[in-house]
């Protein structure tokens, strides 16, 4: 039998849907899996939730929940029954048809974020606003998260290192405007306590195309609360703005759950290692959990952390945010340069590997990995930098 | 066995959905029912009502149709033969997919109208417009009735009174924004010709939060008839523009259908009784039909009466609205005070009865209830008054 | 037997649904058919196109796929293996639930467009923008497109000419907007290559009504490609726009896949026939394969034709567009008198008429029939038109 088993769920240019899908390593006796695990995919019924294709790929240890309906993001995960997400005051996953974008002055794009990793783009991301060189509105963080894969796949190879793989594809296409394409891979080795998002962006059309991409990456407890640390290779950093600023003494440090907290947003430049790497750490107060991002800086160049230690019914969360640019309006970042222009039937890559740490040794090995990074003294800036931050309006 | 049998239909917190639901005296042999009743959910399909769930409630005499899928809206009833409810342009139920709230310049809302009876609210009600002081859009008449609810439990009780009942929870609900659960249950008696709503409106966060809340009760014939006249223990009443002034001698007679009728709204105080309670009766010509609606006065304190007796393909009805506020844009009511702030994780209590009569003696008996509480002279203003009626802009 | 079978598939009036639909010649071994047919219904799943109901009817040599979730519009056909229709960039059919009119500046409608023929109306068309008159906002071309059939049947007849025949019903119908039914029947004889359209807009309120009505039917290859030409009995012709002007030479004639090609239009007047019939004929560059365009200049008195031959990939396609006005904003239209209106319970009906032709000679003959119909010279302005073409703004 083939090394790698491969099944096709959707392809809607085939006309093809599967509306149940479950396979296990007991389905393979022929196989000596070194661990349990399951690919199943089903459509949830009921509120907000109803029509949402949910796909969960459990490798033994760690099981992500992927949302085909809403761009291929991830609703939320569990690593040796630790959950990886956060709850927000909305009952997610929420259906993209309860999602107005240009509802709430253009934010309507919060009406339906709940997940734990959702991708800001594709065409734009950032706050709403009006663009005027294209003249359009641009919603929140754009469109990808709110579109649905028209293409789904998954993957069991029967050879270590026993990858699990899901592919999914998702277009934001439109006559006249953008016509871009997302194909997104989600791997994990069996038994790994990591897996690595492999997104490939690109234009269909035969006119160039901009792209901003994002991913909005967000932790709650067990790895968010009192004396959490972010900690990355900084080089520079700074406030987005004045409220951030009052908190730039402990702009990696994390408050628990506070009513009335006000979200604070830094955005970083970090150092690489030698092929280029960087990476960012979230560990809780005692040091023995974590959650480790790992990119190549060239295709994710600018790092954003987001605190909202509001109360845990208000939606007590950090986002740790890899991305291409900053999430400011997207008419400053093309001033600043930092909007990616894909030509006629070009590509862009992305690869992001989310590790949880569950030993306090674990944790200090990847806190003296950065510290190896880091230059000493890092830049941080106490007030919003010109070029990065776009002036209060 | 337990003589209160209870169905958990939806919870979407356990992932737990029903696709369909029925149960009836007739599954209760052991059980002397003095009517045979049921009560039974199902989906409907086709058209704008694709989606919808719907959830009958039949107690021997009384139907009740509610929509979990629409904010735990009543969509209509059923006394004796009698229709409760209206004939809106539109075919209904609408599936809030349809609805874009942000459309028809913020009356959006009207698109998904044409329920029986519907809440307004909750964050806001009233006309659209934008309000300064939280620097937002508000849609006509507020999110709830396009909310569909994540919770949905029904009750039945097998001794003396046999209530039925249906509960329902429905959340406005998004970070940054409101966090408003509404719980709400309907609640009848077998052989009754009444039931009650009983509305609890939970504010879920830890910042305090404004509510609004209108209940939209609408009625066509046999209720509204040329004849039909509305009767309320009036205190003060007051027309709301100019429109309504010019009608204001006859504000409590209908007419029969009358193409090109525009629609015409008053604003009233009333009465209450020793207790606190006040209500409001329509009867039709004969006075051998009527609906009354029963209240206390410190949970909807104003009560609003809208006279759309258009053509019958145009929507001929009449709304009895008791409230907590007056349907005038959010500011306005502010202003007046009329907004109620909830703390954090305050609560709000409602509770409306809504009786069929179908005797003239029974309506002759609310009559002279209705005016033993009457103060006389009531206040009637011709024109709008100032700190009731919001200017036209 | 009957020599007319019909079946009711949806009816939301009487809670009537039918969820998959199939009938063909080999179900009536009675009746000596003289070609394969079928009408077929089932619902969509996955991607955008999940819920989308799709009704196809086939006969013998050509197939309609109809879209009574798209407002009846004609998501695509095929006739002997040749696709009539186009390739959009989105992936449809499209969910209305997908589309939000209000988007990208009114422009929303775009982001459902994939169809080969759809509707333009039925209270509006055109461009969006703010109408003064009723004060309200007005969407890209209409809603009419992404409202569902509440009501839908399908009839065969078991005598000649054997009519496959498929009716639904759709409304614009709002509480104190309009209140319009399109009532749309497709009919097409066993064998033959043509079909029709036959719609009656019903305005079910007492008030009179606006109508604006565009029937975009679309096309590419094979009937589209560098050399085709549209032909049809021009008295005059203009170019909408300054765009438009620069083409005026070939307004005619088309190119190929042309990456970065700007959509051209032309509005025309056309002659007719003795009876008052019209006629339009798109062929390709060998005049062997073709599709004609046939209607009542009476009931669509002006024909635009869109250009757009841009890349394969951006959307390489034109549109023959009959209409009852020019699709410029609707304030202008009603300025020129160019807006029906609708008397209360009024109808209008539009026939349109579609062949498509397979033979050298089939082209030469209709090239001929229009030739006859076309008076020389025709009038053909440089420049727009001042009362068919909406100054830029």
């Amino acid at each position: 039998m083939a090394k790698t088993q491969r099944w096709l769920l959707t392809d809607v240019s085939a006309d093809l849907w599967t509306e149940r899908f479950h396979v296990s390593s007991g389905d393979r006796a022929d196989v000596a899996f070194p661990h349990s695990w399951f690919i199943s995919k089903r459509t949830l019924r009921g509120g907000k939730r109803d029509g949402v294709e949910l796909l969960e790929v459990h490798n033994g240890v760690l099981t992500l929940s992927v949302l085909p309906t809403r761009g291929m993001g991830l609703w939320r995960g569990e690593y040796r029954g630790w959950r990886l997400g956060w709850q927000a005051p909305v009952r997610g996953p929420v259906h993209p048809q309860w999602v107005q974008l240009l509802d709430r002055g253009g934010l309507g794009w919060l009406d339906g974020f709940d997940e734990w990793i959702c991708r800001c783009g594709l065409h734009s991301n950032g706050p709403p606003g009006h663009d005027p060189q294209p003249n359009e509105f641009l919603p929140l963080h754009g469109r990808i998260a709110n579109q649905p894969a028209h293409y789904l796949a998954v993957e069991v190879q029967s050879e270590p290192p026993f990858l699990l793989s899901v592919t999914g594809r998702v277009q934001e296409s439109t006559l006249f405007f953008s016509h871009l394409e997302l194909r997104s891979t989600f791997r994990t080795p069996l038994g790994a306590n990591w897996f690595e998002i492999e997104d490939e962006i690109i234009n269909l059309s035969t006119k160039s195309a901009e792209l901003e991409l994002l991913y909005h990456c967000n932790f709650g407890p067990p790895f968010l609360e009192n004396g959490s640390r972010v900690v990355a290779p900084i080089r520079e950093l700074a406030p987005r703005n004045a409220r951030a600023a009052e908190g730039i003494d402990n702009w990696d440090k994390y408050l628990g759950p506070t009513p009335g907290f006000v979200e604070q947003v830094y955005f970083a430049d970090l150092a690489t290692n030698a092929v280029g790497m960087t990476l960012a750490l979230l560990h809780n107060a005692a040091q023995d959990k974590g959650v480790v991002l790992r990119w190549l800086k060239a295709q994710l160049p600018h790092f954003i952390v987001w605190k909202n230690t509001a109360a845990v019914e208000d939606g007590y969360v950090t986002g740790l945010e890899p991305a291409t640019n900053l999430p400011n309006f997207k008419a400053f970042e093309r001033e600043q340069g930092r909007v990616i222009s894909l030509p006629p039937h070009g590509q862009y890559r992305a690869v992001l590997r989310i590790e949880v740490l569950d030993r306090r040794e674990s944790v200090q090995a990847v806190l003296g990995e950065i510290a190896q990074l880091t230059p000493t003294p890092a830049v941080v800036h106490r007030q919003p930098h010109p070029t990065w931050c776009q002036p209060a309006s």
